[in-house]
């Protein structure tokens, strides 16, 4: 992928600064004649927005979203559409208090891109992280609540799983409970133990990791590509292209190294019109292309990095120092990835399906 | 990524199937003015070739490649050299025996990719997996040697570090032990152990995953590029493009889930020249831009589908069946995907060291 | 090139439709360190500005810029640089005034793009002609003056050269006539003759074509690249995704055709750091990649379709009918291109520069 | 496009030298299913062979294609047909005649890309120019068969209507004397007075230019995108591309600059299905989307370069010197342009075709 912009056919261009004026996306390739409202996008970006829990960061952001080009609503039809030209949309920084910067001007802070992006660029942006700044994912979201109208009969779904080291229990699991916690977590009663050893860890000027679950339903058989345009190696990018993410699975993911080709390979019997798999430890995709079964990738996020804890660095002139990381950050910043997986997940079936349909001209599974 | 091509600046596009006359590879965007033989390529094949052990399939592949284009021998100057124009190398495919391919012809063999290419062009090329074939990865090893060539400061090493349930004991970590022995081990006592193991796999008609590590050591601070051309997004999917790769991860990858901010952010110290880090919990990325420590990737591959116990599955009639998929395997393929790590990881610096170039004009760290 | 965006390691991507709130434009891949601000950008929007003389449209549009990404003013330095990451650009529409669309909603305008765009998309953006409006173009002028900065070295300048049957006498060509006149005309009796003959066009409710002369000076010699990277592949892309632009040639051009190859090779002398040429038929490039001489690109522009006398058409239901476009528009809309071709001779040049630094490593001309 | 690379759905990429043992072609995201021989090919690139008349040189090439992957013939049905993986193509080059090089070795030939080539790669493979060889395009050649072959229902001509100053009379046009001259020339009458012409030029050591003109029929409204990705903005690019193109127009062309608005703009008239257009100056292509009219291209050629008059040059160590290129030499490369003419208008629109499938999910016009 280029430097700022995901995806082939549906392909998506991100700017904007932590504490710039504003940041936004330009979405091109979205076909013609989808029905899309600033409310459609909305919905995504509430989810994702900081400030709804104690555990999440105290920035206030309205995060509200402004559709500025690719939409058009003929006088005599009915609602809004998409013309297939960009879709231009902006999101206005409001929260971006005055405040000293020098600090952060003049050290690096550990666990945070300071150091690279300037050895990368020779400067840096150093309010809030500049374009490092986990505000780049609203626009993501902005996109793939985009996505999920071009491929409006999949379902995409996503969970915590983990949170430190507590995982969920799969027996426990309940896509209803998601949106009944501030976790985003299908497991009811993980969730309410996690309230408690987050609340620990936020008092301690600590953080901690995370890993979600992302699954996609109703994908058909036939999307991806095989080689370099794999759909799992597309989905790898995807997730790991989020901030903090340091780790990408699909289907059994690192356990399917421990399982024999035994257990692994999940067998097909015949269905009514097509096979069916009685597993899914390929997580829904077989040599790089869909197989009809939910697609399932889970990623792993660091912990945040900006802790009330002191911690060594040095300064930009190469000299030893310590340094506190002041400020409202989230405790688990996992959490917020929830959505934002949903919204890579959405962009990169979007784009597949278009690619699928564009060299095949096939939209759905191969009749017998 | 496109279809079969890989890379922006340094980029490979692989063509060929498992049982056609040939498979290849078109490197473009090399720099110009690099000594490249056939032998720098060759010696990279050889160690990738099957049938050099017990533990690897028993087709016998020569694997000579040949150097087509791209690469000249002046007459006033010595040794051939890149010319910065398209470097064409073939392989050509030895041992095709004939067989009867009626059984792949006509059943999906679980855990292939059978099911899904039909799926997706309505048509597929059942001799030996065709294009999904694990001979595709010869094609990478290939380009992986000439970007070895590219970013000749950078040493790539990779080792397996798990074979089924058994993990290597970091402690005993030797990288000169990786020649050793025929899993391409770093802990010669690990090694022993999955000879054992791995006898009674392979005797039991079955087969097993496994997890590479590849590091890269003497990458300079500041290659790769925020949000979407992360070096982290590309190396997972470069190695998530790799034939039967489930999962990757990067530095802590998914331990880091389960540690705190406190534990994770590597800290810093001033040093000679620039700051150093005081671990790599990193992986040697941070932001997406490497931060001068050791890049460090995992993967994980799963168990070989193909196995000599019989599995359910059905015909492309979608009628019930049984399957044995005879013929010559891996017990782990894990294995000769060693090498395969070492080259992709090495495609994906070479790109990224000419697309950092390109846009900053910088080739090494930036002063004080 | 993609959809909406332009360039390799250079690229931007533009969006917004003319009588939409704003439209924009988003430079990815800039180099880090170039100093910008928004008066250089403004400069050259203000030279494509309609409204100017009554030889443009009298649309009246401020065309005011606004940087809202990419560009960064560190406190311990002065002036405002660009940072490396994207440089979103946003201009508001003003001057959309409320009128009945009825009668362009309704039938298809000869020669616009109403038809082909309801046959590609199903539905189209009637008002002022969406996307497809010259409006876009303020965008690519805005990358433009960012990809100037980037070839600083190069000077970039144009010149309508032919308005109708009328073409300029290059006996008379002088740079310093171009802002003279408003016709960007190098040739100041040319200019004299064409504001009599445009203004009996314009009164006549006619429009009339033109031709457009871009030069690059100081291009070095090794920009470009062999076969479809060519820097003229690229030039002729660039001149011809501009605003009813049918025909583009380098240096002779179509003349070449009539030339003899004594006659059309550009002889070549020693010079002193390197050689020089006797001639410049070739336009500055030869086999795809600059030779040093001035770069020399010329564009023909139709005339503008939207005229006050009636035209045969039909509605969108296919019945026939007759149109006349009321409302406001350029008697010669090759006019205002001229910026516009200055604008994408700029964009291709930066981007063949970061794109032969990236695979060579070299900035400047080989020496001997 | 890419270095070596064009198109985006339908892709191909090209490699090898003129004296190198082979080249070849690799043709990425071709549909599947498409019946697919050697025949088909070889057709296309026997027309483009050099040495066919004494108006081409005399190089004698077998230019025999052999298909290496991508196509497969399943036992239970009958002729070879696209996998829809990457097809790879080799043809080799059979008369590299051994020769004394030193001349082309020493000195830049003027009009080559020699100089150029050296400045960009510091190095150069000068055996008959290396990549910039001619020789390149029987690649593209049969790229575009199986291009055609994806869009079988458009029909693609082309035919030669310049050499020198000699013009085609239009009124002559018969598409059937195309394959009844060496020229591919559509008007008999012209193509017997160039014969006596072009035998002068090549009797006097000289060369001369040509114009081509390529006609695609029954391409289906809405091909093509708007703004960077119109279907005239890659034909520009796709005949610039073509070795000693110079100049490419569409529909009037520069023709178009001279004309006014009301003679300019086709007027259209209610057809049967859809509506017709009583003109076709747009050349089918209106904002950069066909309209269902024939795509009309015209590009020119210049002179062969490479000629048996002395000319003025300069050593490789900036010495002046006189060269003569011996050899042999097309005196009109244009004729052999033609076939690669339609080759490139072919991949054009395959590409575009898929695109706009992909992104519409349409194959055919929208009705009313």
């Amino acid at each position: 992928m280029s430097f700022n912009t995901f995806g082939h056919l549906f392909r998506f261009t991100t700017w904007g600064e932590s504490h710039g004026p504003a940041l936004g996306v330009v979405v091109d390739g979205c076909p013609p004649g989808i029905e899309l409202t600033p409310e459609m996008i909305q919905r995504d970006l509430d989810r994702r927005k900081p400030g709804q829990s104690k555990f999440t960061t105290q920035r206030r952001e309205a995060d509200e979203v402004k559709i500025l080009s690719g939409v058009f609503e003929d006088e005599r039809t009915s609602g809004p559409k998409t013309t297939g030209t960009p879709i231009s949309l902006l999101i206005e920084n409001t929260d971006q208090r005055s405040k000293d910067y020098s600090e952060i001007r003049d050290k690096y802070r550990p666990g945070h891109a300071d150091y690279t992006y300037h050895q990368k660029y020779g400067l840096r942006d150093y309010r809030g992280g500049g374009r490092s700044s986990a505000r780049e994912t609203a626009a993501r979201v902005a996109a793939g609540a985009i996505a999920r109208r071009v491929v409006a009969g999949v379902t995409i779904k996503a969970s915590l799983v983990q949170v430190g080291p507590h995982k969920i229990d799969y027996a426990n699991f309940d896509w209803n409970q998601v949106d009944r916690n501030p976790f985003f977590c299908a497991d009811a009663k993980a969730a309410e133990l996690w309230a408690d050893y987050l609340d620990g860890i936020r008092k301690a000027g600590n953080s901690v990791g995370a890993v979600i679950e992302v699954v996609a339903e109703n994908v058909p058989p036939g999307w991806g590509a095989p080689i370099y345009g794999k759909l799992s190696a597309d989905l790898a990018s995807a997730m790991m292209s989020i901030n903090a993410v340091k780790a990408v699975e699909i289907g059994a993911g690192f356990e399917a190294a421990e399982l024999t080709g035994i257990d692994n390979a999940d067998e097909m019997r015949a269905g009514n019109d097509r096979p069916y798999f009685l597993s899914n430890q390929a997580g829904g995709i077989l040599g790089g292309i869909s197989n009809g079964d939910p697609v399932v990738v889970r990623f792993a996020v660091k912990p945040t990095s900006s802790i009330l804890t002191p911690r060594r660095t040095v300064t930009v002139e190469n000299e030893d120092a310590d340094i506190v990381t002041k400020g409202r950050h989230d405790p688990c910043v996992g959490i917020r990835a929830v959505p934002i997986g949903e919204a890579m997940m959405a962009c990169v079936l979007a784009d597949h399906f278009l690619r699928h349909r564009g060299q095949t001209g096939r939209e759905g599974p191969v009749g017998f």
